[in-house]
């Protein structure tokens, strides 16, 4: 076995799902750890706020406590993070340094804003952005979610409009179409079967 | 529907399927033909040697006669052309420019030098490279073969050792292992689907 083969083993590849609010990102998630072909870890973000009935510490989010966060802030711990009604949300780096460690794809679900922020820290990380056939689809999905006020829900469309503009900055785009889940999830999986083939693999550092 | 939708509908790829000789390029395409789930243009190398029986003119090879032939070279209308045996052979850029303003992705299958030749004439061109899972397991096949010389057999081994170094120079690499060519084309065809979804997607201008 000589030197060349050793590009047929590439690094685990930190990959990002992306995409506008109502594009159906935790949908399409589900479905591929439901099918169950293809290892992942998928990186859970760590709040401060209460845990809700119903939730699981480590599978819906990681619960920390107000010191546990500032501490993580600090150290440069985290990618990112977001105060979302006065509590705290973020994606540590640990987890998925360790992830990647074990030899683990790691998958991170995350808003175009924080989509971007991940990039600039990992140039390496694959980024799909996950789109509607049409902005009218988009609309009509957020519309169709009755959890907003309707000035809230204004406030959605407006920023998804803005968003949807950004797909350009990704490296690929996907179409995740109202009556075509499965085929969303095949393009995400040939995505990420390709890009283990390529002979420049991108390797994360972290 | 507005226009950041447009990245969603890809120019058609020319894709360049390569490696060298004993890695199975024959059996993959054939096998992506017979699957037909993905439809694609085969090109289909231009020759001045006779046909002969069984063979198909437009299938197995253009049979065309010295005066044509010598007619594309000086027309520019190759990508290349190599001298087998005192009869010419070669690949028509007419052919694959049809078949993309068709809007059909177009698969050529060359050899490594080739596939070189095609990626200086269309950057934009997608190079996949197969290869064994290792270089005994090439040797093996070149040697199961039994239709060279010895002689003839040592030459193709050699080739095919300097070959599996150029791996590097495509755009991805498959291995075609002995027991797996329906997982061989599996990837390819991802390989295929995910190059539709870049955001920067590779218009070949011909």
């Amino acid at each position: 076995m000589t030197n060349e083969f050793n590009i047929l083993h590439p690094e685990p590849l930190l990959i990002v799902v992306s995409g506008p609010s109502g594009v159906g990102k935790d949908t399409v998630l589900h479905m591929m750890e439901e099918r169950g072909e293809y290892p992942f870890h998928f990186v859970v973000t760590a709040t401060t706020r209460p845990i809700r009935e119903g939730e699981v510490h480590g599978v819906d989010y990681f619960f920390v406590s107000h010191d546990e966060f500032a501490e993580m802030i600090e150290n440069d711990e985290l990618f990112e993070y977001a105060i979302v009604y006065n509590d705290y949300k973020g994606n540590a780096k640990k987890q998925v340094r360790d992830a990647l460690d074990s030899g683990k794809d790691v998958i991170m679900r995350l808003d175009v804003q924080g989509a971007a922020t991940v990039k600039k820290i990992v140039p390496e990380a694959v980024l799909i952005f996950l789109t509607t056939g049409s902005e009218e689809e988009l609309v009509s999905r957020l519309e169709a979610r009755k959890t907003e006020t309707a000035e809230g829900l204004k406030l959605r469309i407006a920023t998804a409009r803005q968003e949807l503009k950004r797909a350009k900055d990704f490296d690929y785009v996907v179409v995740n179409r109202d009556d075509a889940l499965d085929k969303t999830v095949d393009i995400i999986e040939a995505i990420i079967q390709a890009e283990h083939h390529r002979t420049n693999p991108r390797k994360v550092s972290l």
